[in-house]
């Protein structure tokens, strides 16, 4: 059997040639299920939530504490997990529900951040960037496109390159989704609308849908074994007004702070990641 | 005696108070005097630069080495470093020059944060925060002006207040000067060009005129003792053409790429730290 890491290298590989690659979905079904074998031998500690109504616990080995868990979203049965990927792969949604989509894929993404989390190494890249595997497969699998991570500028005098977050190109007459993957946002988040701003600039304002995906935004005291979340709503307005527009933000675990920005005016339409499969083909109708 | 730590701290509660006060000028010219003394003790050991018609070395001691210092403007003679001081606080610009200035601010810069890399905590925040103050301490001591670190946004139904860099206000019928200041930029700086975009957006376009200040690019091999620099001129010219127009970029060691973005159209002013001093005042004469 493959180690963890093994496995999440093997997905970087495969996705580069074609993030739709059905073998990547095994993989990561693979990895979920080495993950939680290595979980089931470590302890659990209840975390003091600071957040209201929702509860957490981190996983503990003799040296480490991994992140924070949401209890609710974090699901006991692999088979469970297992069963909801078969139907969202097989575009069974009937038989699953958005809900189930999000509890499942919570609980792959976050067993596997919770193993690295228990390593020795204090590795915070990897975390991060089995999180942009994981999130780009499900939307290439279900978009039937290859992300690209770089465009072109036209500038009148050359072309340049910029280096970007996924790009969906969903082909003529139709929006392109710029895709930025996250564990978490805080301060870095202003780099996404930037990063739509230049897009808005150079191809014009409508072309590309700004999707911001994420993990979650809890942050754990590892003395105190109290967990918060650190969000910044009044910022996103301002950067929702003043440098661009994101079309969604969809949340694995998503913070009411962040969901209540659906209600102020004018929204930002913030959203649970299993809600994306079902709005995805209304979305891209003629859009 | 106070210790660098000790010294760096006092600086930070005075400029909190008034990033005016003299006595943070006489604290930064201590400071530099006791890095110094440490920096005597311990060895230097050039790299290989692979950046052209620059040369480096790094202090090193038993267990770490410091970051890549730059010859040409690392100043060995500590009183050439506080005589250039003096001209610049008591403004006799006659009696010195934009090298002389960059070469004494660089060389009190550099040695703060190459005594922090040999420290044994691996403490990037406290180089960062230095850079801070220091670079503020000028720009308020040339502007008489108190920096702040926060803006008001106006929304239709109540006000937000958004964390800022530094602003400088320079009253009525004036502009008000947008600060970020950063030891290094890689990918982060797309940040700047978003806060900028922000203001404009506030404020109006040309209400503020941002001005990066940053100490260098270079980026260190440990192992092989080669140095090189990390820049992006095409990724800069995407964000000032299609993100917002920053007024000035200030370098202690500035980039040769960067300073290339000078004679490109349009054009992005990329100047030394030094430069600043004799051209503040024709900046903001009626602007």
């Amino acid at each position: 059997m493959l180690t963890a890491i093994a496995l999440y290298k093997r997905i970087g590989i495969l996705a580069k040639v074609n993030a739709q690659n059905p073998e990547i979905t095994d993989r990561f079904i693979e990895l979920h299920q080495v993950c939680r074998n290595i979980l089931s031998s470590v302890n659990r500690v209840p975390l003091l939530s600071l957040i209201p109504e929702k509860r957490y616990f981190v996983f503990q080995n003799e040296k480490k504490n991994s992140r924070a868990i949401n209890l609710d979203l974090f699901l006991e049965d692999i088979s469970a997990v297992e069963n909801t990927i078969k139907h969202l792969i097989n575009n069974e949604l009937g038989s699953t529900s958005p809900e189930e989509i999000t509890k499942a894929l919570y609980t792959m993404a976050i067993s596997f951040c919770a193993v690295i989390d228990l390593g020795k190494s204090g590795d915070q890249k990897t975390p991060g960037t089995f999180f942009e595997y994981f999130a780009s497969h499900w939307f290439a699998q279900t978009l039937l496109v290859q992300p690209q991570k770089s465009i072109r500028v036209l500038n009148l005098d050359r072309d340049a390159s910029l280096p970007t977050d996924y790009i969906f190109d969903l082909g003529d007459n139709r929006p392109k989704i710029h895709l930025p993957v996250k564990t978490s946002t805080r301060e870095r988040v202003i780099q996404v609308w930037a990063h739509q701003r230049v897009l808005d600039g150079v191809y014009g304002t409508g072309r590309f849908l700004g999707m911001l995906v994420c993990l979650s935004e809890t942050k754990t005291d590892q003395k105190k074994l109290e967990v918060t979340d650190i969000c910044l709503p009044e910022q996103w307005r301002a950067y929702q007004l003043f440098i661009a527009q994101l079309y969604r933000v969809y949340y694995l675990d998503a913070p009411s702070k962040y969901l209540a920005l659906n209600n102020v005016f004018p929204p930002i339409n913030v959203k649970t990641l299993g809600e994306f499969f079902y709005e995805v083909h209304s979305l891209f109708r003629n859009a």
